[in-house]
């Protein structure tokens, strides 16, 4: 089979692998479709330490091609997603809740690309299947059911360490495809005003009907300024820092009120500096702010609910997809990610089932 | 002043009351709007022993007419709601986040009426004025504002203590104004799927675009049944009881699935019998199963959260209004309440400036 | 292997069975200590329908005799202990945090003599085994492992079901076993005034040490109109029901104050007739009082958790124990459990390593 | 009066002040007992600007002398405690839960000395008394009631939001009084394992009965080294810092596992730079670890459920006090307490009755 690799720090490239094979626990999807995550690129640059011709990639759907042979309620020839982040949900940080620092390993639950190969590939192994394929339910297509896969779910997550009460503020800084998706989950929790914090046009016209309720547009503005304006100098209840800068980062701190809550989803590896919390903001430790790290979580009944989100007709993220591509394409798409050339935000890789 | 009364259980009536003097942390309000809720009805029935020509209502909103010496940030003249439960907020109930229980009395926050005058009058008093008075915004009208001093209030906490999860599912069983709010609540809290139980053919039309996926007719089908088979035989994963019969109590527990939430904001006052919990669905007292009863918290925080959601256009709660009444009409507006003829879901109450 | 089992309804006795082998997942546990559980004497009743000849039992430790292909992290061998419940943790009511209604089943966690043979027996079963067995310490006993595998585990969750904020008073009606660990667990998490409701001496000098502040003896005043005056005339923050009357569960509501917690561990299959809540002191339905029904809820992180209060010396179940007997007894043991004789709480089983 | 005020940053004295008059809710407490805190330390060297001639101290006790029109529920001459934070209860803040951020300004709660007289003085004024003043039962001494004030309150909030399940392990940066406090919350939430990390052999010598099961100290060994090594290598589930350097801070991020808990209780008001978060044990921004930094929260309630923790025997504070004065040695206390010399943890000030 085909799959597209990390060469090397810098390189990536389309190799020919073979097909895995399930353990008992395992299965094997055949994919058909995937997109680029910012995460990808962030590998492709050496963020972390990965295995030479590492298989790139960790949001895709498929079909289920084999399985391993102690996995039950699933059938080959299923259509299913699975999500970026594979726990065991068997260890002890999964049991207490913790699936995403799966075997209390700082994001173990990431195996995709990190511990074994993505699944940028004709075809790709889950570990512990019957825990992490959900079951694409007739009607929602493909395209949706992958932003499931960690878009939405790491947006969620996002939302629901900003732990809004109803009808509270909220902040949200950057509008990529994953403060999109917090700004929908916001929606979803009952904030009573969202402002997304975004200078590029496309990505504001997408936040809006998503769900904010103001934008305000950093290189126009102070916009902490901003922001304490316009909630009469008080200040957000909760910030969502979902870009990974060293500046959103601290504005969080500036525009929530003592009390508030800061929920980052955005990855800090770019710089390799430590985090700084400004100290007035933070009340010089007394604020009662909270500041919740966090990211994907995986695990079938997660996927389900969002799936179900989307079958209500509550959520539908394809907007976001501002590209489609073949899998021969691939690399082209990576590209353009890496660039961000072409307004682009989130690329659609179709597996043409010839192909596989 | 003029007030709308209960002369004797059964018996109401408009009688001459003098206009109340506030004490030093009380507000005096002159009423420019009000709403009947069911629960005057069932005072008048003698749910509940109150003083004779007790003034009923604890649904109006209106403009600062008095305040006492020890009240600091309003002024005359404002436009203000103020909550059906009007809490101290100064006891241990209240500080411990009970505030409906005020003093760590049995719905002790509940004042107007049980406890003191209501405020279905051409002035009202408020107590603990600071924190129970809450500014209506510029722009927002008082027909929404009154929405948010118990119905809105009231169905969502009901929605909150559903304790729902992201795309996770709940039935609410029966669409009366409550009923309704915790249908817009539980979609604000980001449930997957809302399956209301409503017959009147008036409220299913409403419970659609507050939220409601589907609607279950009880008076065509078993609704029990038919929750089970639109969940898979699964149940929800929550059930809100928004009408305080012994059917509908039971009811929760057997469409919910184990680890489910009950949430009651019925009042199960009307048929003297303990209320019964089945022991199957319960799992004989070990399924995960919590039930909840709640109602009306109270609070300016909790008021301008509400109107927030208002504002920003997320919820109108204003199609629940059926009928209009002028403070002259207040007797027939009750009576319609009373017998729910002419399809009456919320009658609306307007105190003319020129009577006061 | 030898096994006690179910002959049927009403009758036990030991037979001989083949030692079962493990599934990939599974493990084999030879039997080196147990303990009768009254819900033992509940399915001899005929509680529950289960198969032909099914082992009893779901409370023993033992060393690992033999792992299933997939198993990882164990060895033959190994001192370990397994929960009352053994979960999946891979299915979606798992994986939201509900394990003790593993596969949406209710009480689908609790395998054991329910689903498949119990472990009353020289050897066995169990399922997932990554997730449930649980290596014993060195220097913990095998006597006080025994307690973690369901007296502590379900004691501990009736008190965190209890959700006690520091200092808070809260009620534990009988304190057999399980009473005990809930008093035991509510000092854990820091309740400021344990009462314990109980009329046998010898539990009433083992409720003191393991936490009661105060012991009410039911038999000698009215428990309720006691608890009161204890408190005041207020009621207590929480009351937990360890014993599955309807007495008992009825004063839950009777003792506990408006914002109340009751947590139900008590099993409720006795009385064949629905639980009652009475209305008044539920406040018709809007108390703010909250009902939690659990049971104990397995898994590996969980048993390790309870290990390690003991190993550090916070908890020492042992005094619990008022009986010993080797297995070649257990019929008597069974029948002392049944008829509560002799003054037994816990009678500790052991296996005589010859005998296997 | 006589008054123990800061004559301008860096130095203290006693100056004559005339007694304080009652508003409508406030009392007028006449000082039994007081103990001096670090942070009148911190604002003797100019933390915060403060009035000039300000009174110092926020924990003391007392008798009502006087009190305001509105408040209802105490009587002169009542023995009184109130908590070193008095917040109003009434804003959106406090009803939100936030209180120590009352009117959602930073500290807001904090009123002694940042924005009045604090209490070191013969006599005492107290806002929003019925909601602060808390009675001190009979037989509880004034001695052990002044821990409640702060002592205890903030250790025990820094406890609370270590967010312990039962049986996780905790590491507690320093045994002051605070950390000491922390020491004893983490022992009543259930900790199973209680690491203090501390230098001082008389703090060492508390710590154990408090309730850390091993001390580790930092002077002998690398502090993180050796509670990584104490958990097998994991780390633990939360952190607390009780002491506000850069040092102790960024440890708590190196010492804990993925998915712990960071629970700041210092004042990091010394060094004037940001907090630094390091990147790799904060799993660059998504590790699940979250922090919180919180302090004294006051209330009525409050109060009285740490007395009640008292009353019963679970906990005695006073082996913190190391010393006794009357209150004309006030100013020794207060050197002492800023030098930290004679091995002072809690000086008691003793206000004689005949002095008044």
């Amino acid at each position: 089979m085909r799959a597209f690799v990390l060469r090397k720090v810098g390189e990536v490239g389309v190799i020919e692998k073979p097909v895995p094979e399930p353990g008992p626990n395992d299965a094997v999807v055949r994919t058909t479709a995937a997109m680029v995550c910012t995460t990808d690129v962030h590998t492709m640059r050496g963020a972390i330490p990965v295995a030479p011709d590492v298989t790139l990639g960790h949001e895709a759907v498929g079909v289920v091609h084999a399985l391993g042979s102690a996995v039950e309620g699933l059938a080959k020839g299923q259509r299913v997603a699975v999500s970026g982040v594979t726990p065991c949900f068997q260890c002890d940080s999964c049991q207490r809740g913790f699936s995403s620092q799966c075997l209390g390993r700082m994001l173990g639950g990431a195996r995709f690309t990190n511990r074994r190969d993505g699944n940028m590939a004709q075809y790709f192994l889950v570990n512990n299947a019957q825990a992490n394929l959900a079951p694409i339910p007739e009607g929602l297509s493909d395209h949706k059911a992958l932003y499931a896969t960690d878009m939405l779910s790491t947006g969620f997550v996002a939302a629901e360490h900003a732990e809004l009460a109803l009808g509270e503020t909220v902040a949200i800084f950057a509008q990529g495809a994953v403060g999109l998706s917090a700004t929908i989950g916001c929606r979803l929790r009952g904030a009573g005003l969202i402002i997304a914090v975004e200078s590029v046009p496309a990505r504001q016209d997408l936040a809006r009907p998503f769900g904010a309720d103001l934008v305000v547009d950093h290189t126009r503005c102070d916009p902490v300024a901003r922001i304490l304006e316009l909630t009469d100098g008080q200040g957000v209840d909760a910030a969502i820092e979902a870009l990974g800068t060293p500046q959103t980062w601290e504005a969080t701190f500036r525009v929530t009120k003592p009390g508030g809550r800061i929920s980052n989803v955005g990855y800090h590896g770019e710089v390799p500096e430590p985090l700084k919390i400004p100290l007035e903001p933070f009340g010089y430790g007394m604020s009662d702010k909270q500041v919740y790290g966090g990211f994907n979580r995986g695990g079938r009944g997660w996927l389900r609910r969002i799936f179900r989100l989307m079958e209500t007709g509550k959520v539908d993220p394809t907007p976001m997809t501002t590209h489609e591509f073949g899998f021969d394409e691939i690399e082209r798409a990576f590209r353009m990610m890496a660039s961000k050339e072409g307004g682009i935000i989130k690329p659609l890789i179709h597996f043409d089932a010839d192909s596989a």
